[in-house]
């Protein structure tokens, strides 16, 4: 990396964390106020949406924006604005929209930075816990301004496994990861956010995520600090139109890597194909 | 209830709150410094007890015996010590020990008292969210003081439904469970404390919670408080011996039930003889 790549990622992971807590602010205001949200639902109806998300997305994107206006931008809500500069944003304003409109803590609004296909940046912003996780490419990961090392003697036997479902995916694949990680002496979480659940794998809380399906906005943050934190996770297909597409996302402790991806069902093939 | 009876109620709720709060002030004391716990494991490498769980329950005996000496007292670490009062004291110092020793904020302090072999007391305090959730038979159910009611509209299709899973009950069966409630156009939470999910069915957060073997201690303090917020719970076993022993632990909102039932495989036979 030259250090005028490093000073733009620094710059662009600077502004992510400042734009997450912000943002985070906005939808605890919202968050507080949701009895009287008019909540909507996308194809599945319990993928369920607000005005709490799309506003908060166009907050970040107005401060993305007005700061690089040449950086790409892709959120959850209103799709993807390609740029010029090589630096494409990825972010998901409230992950975790049915614990949200439900009344639950277990939401974050998540931010991601993409260069030369990589993840460079990613922050995660955990509200109801007033818990920032941050890390860009090289500089490690941070839970709350403390560095984070995922503990290599946690395996799937002795830490929780997080694992995510939606409609994407059949019942008996789904009900048929539950079996087989309890099935090799694992146990599982659903907290309903996958990306607060790879936070929690960059923090050594779950030695694990794994979920069939899911976008880019609800990964790229967690995988860049998962990274950092010394995980593991499977790449995300980022090129071009893939990039709005749905793909498998599995992100681990070193302790769990292997667990995790046989009873995932990938193999090294599927690994290098993603 | 003759009003001696609802007196002899009223002050071992008040006691009941007043010794959760305090119970989950030192439990929180111990979360923070959760690095330091010696960790043990029982039979199941992923069921974990510490000396944050035992130190908690002795304070909570301790102020329930010195103020109703007569009462029985059953808590997770040390077991049954049985009164003469008529009333029962049912406590679990921390719930959700796994998150506690992991780090996450999903656990907390359960107290129930049994009277007539009925839950007429439930007490559960969620530290890290500061959240007291409280009820007495024919008292209504609070929120940090806020009356909670279940909403009828909710389903399993639009709400999600807490599902626990242990070691007692095989991968299979709870494997089979999350397809058969995804298949009915349900969704499932496990935040890693039942008694967490309990109290959110009475919030309304969660519209029913499923677990196929659970103990006393982990499910009266959240029965009593989802009955009085206007759910149904399937009876816990409290005769005798029985009350140390497992039994299958299901609540739900009235829009739930049936639902539920049918996903547990509870027929109304199972629940009559339960």
């Amino acid at each position: 990396m030259t250090s005028s790549t490093s000073t733009q990622i620094l710059e662009r992971h600077a502004l992510a964390e400042k734009t997450a807590r912000e943002a985070g602010a906005v939808a605890f205001d919202y968050f507080q106020k949701r009895e009287s949200l008019v909540i909507e639902t996308k194809a599945d109806p319990q993928d369920v949406v607000s005005i709490a998300d799309r506003d908060v997305e166009n907050i970040i994107r107005e401060r993305v924006l007005s700061a690089f206006p040449e950086d790409g931008f892709l959120g959850e809500e209103y799709g993807l604005a390609a740029g010029s500069s090589g630096y494409t944003w990825v972010v998901d304003p409230i992950d975790g929209t049915s614990p949200f409109v439900n009344g639950m803590p277990n939401w974050c609004v998540s931010i991601a930075v993409l260069h030369e296909q990589k993840p460079v940046v990613g922050v995660i912003h955990v509200p109801c816990a007033d818990e920032l996780y941050s890390a860009a490419e090289g500089q490690g990961a941070r839970l709350n301004g403390v560095a984070l090392s995922i503990a290599a003697h946690k395996t799937i036997r002795n830490t929780p496994t997080g694992i995510g479902a939606n409609h994407h995916v059949s019942p008996e694949v789904v009900g048929k990861i539950i079996s087989d990680l309890m099935e090799s002496g694992g146990n599982f979480l659903r907290l309903g956010s996958g990306a607060l659940m790879l936070a929690y794998v960059a923090a050594g809380r779950l030695v694990g995520y794994y979920e069939p399906y899911m976008h880019a906005w609800d990964c790229l943050g967690g995988y860049c600090i998962v990274q950092e934190a010394g995980g593991w996770h499977l790449p995300f297909p980022v090129e071009g139109e893939r990039l709005t597409k749905g793909a498998p996302v599995l992100a681990a402790g070193p302790g769990a890597v292997e667990d995790i991806k046989r009873i995932a069902g990938l193999t090294s093939k599927d690994v290098a194909a993603a």
